[in-house]
């Protein structure tokens, strides 16, 4: 078992992007995983993240909704600029979220019929919203995402729903909390939230270190939302 | 391996306690946790929950808070009436927890420095206000709990505490459940909330059944849980 990058160009809504594919080489037939990356879009710690997941049995595609070459970084002044496109413009993020699934399924060593979705900060957002899509998705995740809903109406949601919380988030307060909670029960569909206490925004990323604006990185919180994700993931992926 | 039920009658503040010990016959230094029953006080279904617990290689002591004899079932019309005594006088019933702690820790075939306590409905409530009280436990598990504190100061939390939540629980509503989350960060404690969608109080008892009141037994919730309660128990007693 080897576990290898390819990078992946594709056309989508507003041009090229390019997405990693991170898959074992003998993998067939495999449950597929997107996974969104933060505000930064795709860099080395997605694809990190994406071979422990691809360790688990899937094949990922580390998604670019930004377009080929729009990436920042931490030292970045403007660092949101590409994420706040999308945000000022949830129509055209939700046709690249679907775009980001269409590829996935295309993937030769996935099983598009089982396929779910993942996300951090900003990729819980999308994450979010591709189930508000009314993806044909099984399940997603959100790590420390973002919960203020699309201005327009959501199709039903289908998947499943995990959504891991730092409680003291200031990106997402509790009343934000509660107002995903109640869109998602109003929804109808099946939904878990799991809040960590003790937890700011960026829990899992080991590169957070702004405790004073409320990110840092939570060894628990990191390791058994990643623990938590695993049992979901064999859970809606059967 | 065979786990056994053994009637244990012991002295506590008010009188005397019928709890129930549940080990596998050839336990010796294991892991003990208090089980606290629901409203009903001890049951069939809190011995039977007990084997399954047991069966995770600990010893069980499901407690009885309310005093040998002092039973109710779901037929009776006053069957809160026992809960009502503790639940109006909060100091009484934290020194019957901390007497049931005493007791757990003395049975033969647990090892006292690894303890935790799970409970479900008033019993998560217990396991809360055993926390509360500084008990010397690892862990706490409460399942669709109830979350007003006591009307005195509490000692610091030492306990991880794990919360298993309907979201839709009457009993427990968003801001009770939030208000449970700003207690625990200003306890500084350790703690995690698992809120469950499309799920009521009482959401693991296959007994409970008045959707009308908000109670029923939610299947994916049940499981969800007991797999977060298996995790955790064996994070905290490693």
């Amino acid at each position: 078992m080897a576990i290898t990058r390819n990078t992946m160009v594709h056309e989508g809504p507003g041009g090229l992007f390019e997405s990693v594919v991170v898959t074992d080489d003998g993998a067939a037939s495999v449950p597929g995983i997107l996974l969104f990356p933060n505000v930064l879009g795709t860099k080395e710690a997605d694809f990190t993240m994406a071979e422990k997941v691809a360790a688990l049995g899937y094949a990922v595609l580390v998604a670019d909704v930004y377009g080929q070459g729009r990436r920042t970084t931490r030292a970045d002044p403007d660092m949101a600029r590409y994420m706040k496109e999308l945000n000022d413009d949830r129509a055209l993020m939700k046709a690249r979220l679907l775009r980001s699934l269409e590829v996935l399924k295309g993937i030769s060593a996935v099983d598009a019929a089982r396929t779910a979705a993942i996300g951090y900060c900003f990729g819980g957002k999308c994450v979010l919203d591709l189930a508000r899509a009314g993806a044909d998705i099984r399940g997603g995740v959100s790590f420390h995402g973002v919960y203020d809903a699309p201005p327009f109406a959501n199709a039903a949601i289908t998947a499943k729903l995990l959504i891991c919380h730092g409680w003291d988030d200031p990106i997402a307060p509790p009343d934000a909390m509660v107002g995903l909670g109640r869109e998602l029960t109003e929804a109808g569909c099946d939904w878990q939230i799991h809040a960590y206490g003790q937890t700011g925004h960026a829990f899992t990323d080991r590169d957070a270190n702004m405790p004073e604006r409320g990110l840092a990185y939570q060894p628990d919180a990191d390791r058994r939302s990643f623990k938590a994700m695993t049992d979901f993931l064999a859970e809606v992926l059967a």
